[in-house]
């Protein structure tokens, strides 16, 4: 991103659409976090838990929601203030221009479609048959394969690959190093070896998805693997073969999905969760961080642990596991007072009943 | 991969050395899956699990085991289906040839040694004293270091690294982005600072692996990190330095085997386990999804759960852990009942005993 | 690394400070591993767990620490033998040299500053306004972005990759596929879509940094993401934006750490531990392999399970767990004996009270 050189308060307000409360004709000339800003930047306060460190803040102004008080500078209130952060950080730090162009360096093959209005960086390969539509950057090193298509106003970052026939919507944006399409983890054993079964589908990815640095999302065996509209997911983050992901979820870093599930929309997987494959999460599934999730989930369910289980009910079993050690020393002692009971009334202890039913 | 025009079924029968139940002169143009397949396409009926949409399927054959009945089209039925369907997806998509010869943008050493039927893509890099075999494929952008070797018919997918010296056997397939011979992770703590110790082993994969896009296989610090024959490995797995895998294993994606440790055949490690440094599992130890092995495994011993256990008590433990919360209730209504009954008795509750040992 | 000829014991115990017990004149020419070491080389005995195998070694000579008794060999004796090894793995194979200069074939902007004495390797970029320090190395297929620094004798392996504005200390080692800088994973519903959070913090790494293999490290938000000195990262490992890693902290492979959490000097993180966002860890926190860490832990604190307990307590949780179904059945067998006690003294059951407190 390149920077702005300044605004004033006035002029925010009026492109945030916030109501100012100071000096409409100073200055500040960059956004900083609240612990950094000086006084010829802004700051915000978005979340409470840092209004301590923002009445300490140095900043020269405060993007704020509409009920903040007791700041030490000029404040912009905004309805929607994360909104309003977005828009302030785009216009300090508005997306860079890169010229159209391939650069001499590329090597894109006579049967590729690249539009006029692309850039494509050096070393970037595009093979034959692929089409990069308008506005899109393909930067450094990065691997468009035969018949991909890229649409318009995609980013594949530095050393992207897209294997043959992969194809991407609108605005995708792919962090470096993510490789979308590889081959499915498919194999048979014919009683000697482990034979591999052709991954011969493909990847299909919707309008404003975006994929994180190194993560894989691979082919589909047969038909496709689909990520689809709206849908963000982080780094290092594994999509199997078939599998279909919902509208408008959320991956975060080091998920993993097995083959073949799939995830209804709205889907939210924290850090690191598993799901096996075959599995179905509904609509608006949210998974705490390291699930491992190997059965359905409802639609709208929260799940937690591994196994997971319903949040809450997870909750409750990590309290009592913390407690099991002392769980175990209170039956040991309830035993004690049992015998000791029935010896008092003379009856004989119970024979164990050895492989009884876990009631 | 290519893709073929059509067979007839009887075309098919006698290539998949299947039954034909049905028009041996009817045409086949492509295989689908169950849900999609039109009345031109041959679809599969594998896993029972999918019996009913193969009843509702549209297809215009079906790939079946020998076993299968009351489906709506002709059938192939195939003593082992899994492998019918193997032949029958190489059949419709036939391996795009591709032509030999080191494309003019390669960088290619002139110490290295590239055999005349092997193709290198552009801007592959291949240093000194690298071996490249027959038959090989060297996509875009993949790095073969110096003194590196690469058998024959290996496929390195783009932008694979391959570390000076990393050796590859026969028929070896590395996907997109894989890593193959970084230093592994070793340091000793000299009193102010992690001082790295030297790697300077190797990686050694033996014929007819398979290695996922964005895996790391750390080489070793002395000898070498082995692969062995025929093991298959998915996304984004980590093996550490001076690690062997036996032939025949599967390790699914998101993996970690630590150093030193030795895997036996056959070994199958589901999605996102991680097995400790100097662990040894033996033959066809097979562990679930998640399970964190800290310790030796007899050979074919089934594992789960973090530690991991034998998988029949894990699954156990899974099931009390559930009902823990259940637990506490009943073990306070036991103690009240005891009180109760030593109150009736005129007998004083004991006295704690406090840190007794757990029984 | 290269390879030295070959030393005598008498040369090798002035190198390494170490006290020669055998023939000073007795020439080896490299070193191995206990069970691979033959008459001409040195392998080593650290580890007291392998003494067995150095008994059985047909080694030339042993590096050992000052009290190892009974080698069949000549011994070196080292008051650091750990140490003594990296010397002695140095003096075997030392770095090869590498010339400085800039490939023909790499793309190195107009504005980019490359030291004379650097190297740049086949098909690197070096983007506008890059500035690249004395004796840095940057291997094939790097890309270093605009405005990136690379300080002094830093190492950038095959397809490293620095997003605009990453600045590296001196001596940072980039293992191969590593990308710095991607952006970071912030989004904000805006009540019919995830809106991206630009952002357009940096990252910054201080001295003697190295970093794993396929590792990403995001950019922050705002600020930097900042590894500090002397920290060691390996393979596969996620670092989210705005986290700060402390000094001489050693994060293993497949580590996540979530968003603007902290980590302290010294830190100890086993593979695939995750960390949640806004987490702090202190100085010297040591957490288990696969631990999920969502809370603050003190200085010196060992951590360990999901959720991370202190490791005492988690291992007896994790011994009260594999008891659990014995406990069920124990808890059953009491409460009959309960029962029984209770008819003898005609005394009615109480009441189950629900949902009653848990105590």
């Amino acid at each position: 991103m390149g920077k702005a050189a300044g605004f004033t308060l006035g002029e925010l307000a009026v492109a945030l659409r916030a109501t100012l409360d100071g000096d409409p004709s100073r200055v500040v000339t960059g956004v900083a976090p609240l612990d950094t800003a000086g006084p010829h930047e802004i700051s915000f306060l978005i979340d409470r838990r840092y209004a301590a460190a923002a009445k300490a803040s140095r900043a020269g102004a405060f993007l704020v929601p509409p009920d903040a008080a007791g700041l030490p500078a000029p404040t912009l209130r905004a309805e929607a203030p994360q909104l309003a952060l977005i828009e302030l950080l785009t216009l300090f730090h508005p997306a860079a221009a890169v010229p159209a162009g391939v650069h001499p360096s590329a090597a894109v093959a006579r049967g590729a479609r690249v539009d006029a209005s692309a850039s494509v960086g050096p070393f970037a390969v595009i093979e034959d048959g692929a089409a990069v539509g308008a506005r899109v950057r393909v930067h450094a090193l990065a691997y468009v394969g035969a018949g991909a298509e890229v649409g318009e106003d995609c980013v594949l970052h530095p050393r992207v690959v897209l294997y043959p026939g992969v194809r991407l919507g609108r605005r995708v944006v792919v962090q470096a190093g993510a490789v979308i399409g590889a081959d499915g983890f498919g194999y048979t054993h014919d009683g000697t070896a482990h034979r591999k079964i052709p991954q011969v589908g493909s990847v299909r990815i919707e309008d404003d998805v975006e994929i994180g640095a190194n993560t894989t999302i691979d082919r589909a065996t047969l038909g496709e693997t689909l990520i689809r509209r709206g849908t963000k997911i982080d780094n290092l983050v594994q999509i199997g073969h078939n599998v279909e992901v919902g509208e408008d979820s959320i991956l975060v870093a080091q998920v993993g999905v097995s083959g073949s599930s799939r995830l209804g929309r709205g889907v939210v997987l924290a850090g690191q969760v598993g799901v096996a494959d075959h599995v179905t999460l509904g609509d608006g599934v949210v998974s705490g961080a390291q699930a491992g999730i190997a059965a359905d989930v409802a639609a709208g369910e929260k799940v937690l642990g591994t196994p997971a289980r319903p949040v809450a009910q997870a909750r409750r079993v990590w309290v009592a596991e913390g407690r099991l050690p002392e769980l175990v020393r209170r039956l040991r002692a309830a035993e004690r007072r049992l015998q000791r009971l029935e010896g008092q009334l003379g009856i004989a202890a119970p024979e164990p009943r050895g492989e009884d039913a876990e009631e």
